[in-house]
């Protein structure tokens, strides 16, 4: 689907987020891999301990002090949870003067196990809405990624992030023949300045041409990021990263940075790799009605363009904690992940020299 | 909160509903209460069996069929659900060939037994989300209310009904003052055009002057109801209507007709009571952080004004499916409830003549 998106909006300049400038209201964009989060072959099935990881490396991520991962975080999921006792915490709030955390951050999740089977079995993405399959599927699909959203809402708000899902149906997302035609992010902005965390996820929503579509997580970034301009961009998956050929293969080599010019031409800066001209073969999840690897890499080149540095690693390894810290640009030799960035930006780290 | 709500919203005039003439877009807004839905003393505990009802009444006020409450209602929530059989229906759908619905509906729920003590414990309602109590207080209330949403959404689906849900802080809903400050209701409009029963509830939501609040289900009505005019509104409560003291007390009459004048002034019409001038006496729930009762009959009266007939009836009961067909608008006896209406309308009513 990100392949024939049109890449219309007009963004912010890059050169408007000048080093060491005043800080940008947006640190950085996660996007929560459906294969990651989710335990892919069953269906709705979360994967409990990937999930509880990478929350608490986001609330790492995002701790202003150095001692961040200290044993004093205190739940804002004060619910029932199945076989759990009650938390019910306003009492150690009422003695906190500061939640003591950076967290102008964005999360947006894929579906995974969640809503894939009842989209893809009623053609949701394909649009119809006069048919009572599709309608039905609609409902359906929205159901199973509602109930994911609301699970990763939580799952943060136990480690402490004020998280708060905002849902893109229901935010008034919509498409024009599957591309993005409404993405009014004024409310998530709104939701940044009073200090929340937006979690957005891929979505059903409305076409206009084609009555519905899936809108997935990946387009959703995209937009985003050209409309709030992040430091830095972090897609967790459930591979270090992006691989030369398909990472089952055993000859398969991480690419460790990946330049991307204005053209959307790719030049693989780490590794040196022998053959002149490299194609990049991937994978895609069969079951992924959205695009797999191939839409992540589309849109991660898309947000590289504008300046914005991306970063795809493994979920809940000590290198997604550094990604999400953004202290990756270089590549550093001890980090498995890929870097997507600029062919200037690039450049301009190479020579020193202004392109 | 609703007493000194501003209701400085132009609404359509009531005259532009001329019965016989087209059709409006909005047949209905139904408020399901809190108290109905839930159990009100048990922490996030709904109450399964009158949820189920007012589904399966909701379905038949909708259907187009003489023969409303057949068995052949499939399921459009095809997610797990705890100890239940998957449902996963698209055969069923694939063969069918209309939903068969008159789905032009609006719900908007209540809290109950979500969200009411993660907002009283934490002040969400008094804003300063500088305060960690009151941000994680907001998360928490949020995430109590959006999984009643769900858990709504998922009932109505269960009964073939084509529900999304659309949290108001998601959709932009904001307030000043705690007065509705925004309230971009397209996104709503888009989803009924598409075939759509958005589901609204009461929520937390950010307001400009004291940074947060709570925004109640009756407020979302009032303020849905200026804007989009539908033909009338439910109330669905746990008790039968409005009485002229709490229904608790045993001389406790059922008030059948409320008319409201331009100054909202109420007149009792249905039953002619022998005391002059009646206050209604109301009960407030002492755990309602938006205000009981008389909240809700101050957010009818203003609903009635428009020239919108309102009936507050007791959910579950078949006096709650005539409500939901909208067939009481003359208060008949062997129908119990309230009906708040205009005094211009109640007047036209009684006399033949224009007002």
């Amino acid at each position: 689907m990100g392949d024939e998106e049109q890449k219309d909006k007009p963004a912010a300049s890059p050169s408007d987020r000048i080093p060491g400038g005043h800080k940008p209201l947006l640190r950085c964009i996660v996007k929560l891999g459906g294969a990651a989060i989710t335990c892919k072959n069953e269906l709705e099935s979360i994967n409990e301990e990937i999930l509880e990881s990478v929350c608490v490396q986001l609330r790492e991520a995002m701790s202003k002090s150095a001692n961040s991962s200290s044993g004093n975080v205190v739940s804002m999921d004060w619910s029932k949870r199945l076989g759990k006792p009650l938390v019910s915490a306003p009492e150690e709030f009422r003695n906190c003067r500061s939640l003591d955390l950076d967290s102008n951050f964005i999360v947006v999740h894929g579906a995974g196990s969640f809503g894939h089977f009842q989209a893809s079995s009623s053609g949701v993405h394909k649009g119809g809405l006069n048919l009572p399959l599709v309608k039905a599927g609609f409902v359906a699909t929205r159901i199973s990624v509602t109930s994911l959203n609301l699970e990763i809402v939580r799952a943060l708000a136990r480690e402490g992030i004020p998280s708060v899902g905002m849902s893109p149906f229901a935010c008034g997302w919509s498409t024009h023949g599957r591309n993005v035609a409404s993405a009014d992010v004024s409310h998530v902005i709104s939701a940044l300045h009073s200090g929340f965390v937006p979690v957005l996820h891929g979505d059903a929503v409305v076409d206009d041409l084609q009555d519905c579509t899936i809108l997935s997580g990946d387009v959703i970034i995209r937009h985003l990021s050209q409309l709030l301009m992040p430091n830095y961009v972090v897609f967790l998956t459930d591979v270090l990263g992006v691989y030369d050929r398909p990472p089952t293969d055993p000859h398969a080599i991480l690419l460790r940075k990946i330049a991307v010019d204005e053209d959307e031409n790719w030049m693989i800066v780490k590794p040196k790799l022998q053959h002149e001209k490299m194609g990049v073969e991937i994978t895609v999840a069969a079951h992924d009605t959205t695009g797999g690897m191939k839409t992540k890499i589309s849109e991660a080149a898309t947000i590289a363009k504008l300046g914005i540095n991306v970063y795809i690693t493994k979920a809940g390894t000590p290198h997604s904690l550094r990604a999400l810290r953004g202290e990756v640009d270089d590549a550093p030799d001890d980090w498995l992940g890929t870097v997507i960035c600029s062919s200037k930006n690039s450049i301009f780290q190479n020579t020193g020299g202004q392109v």
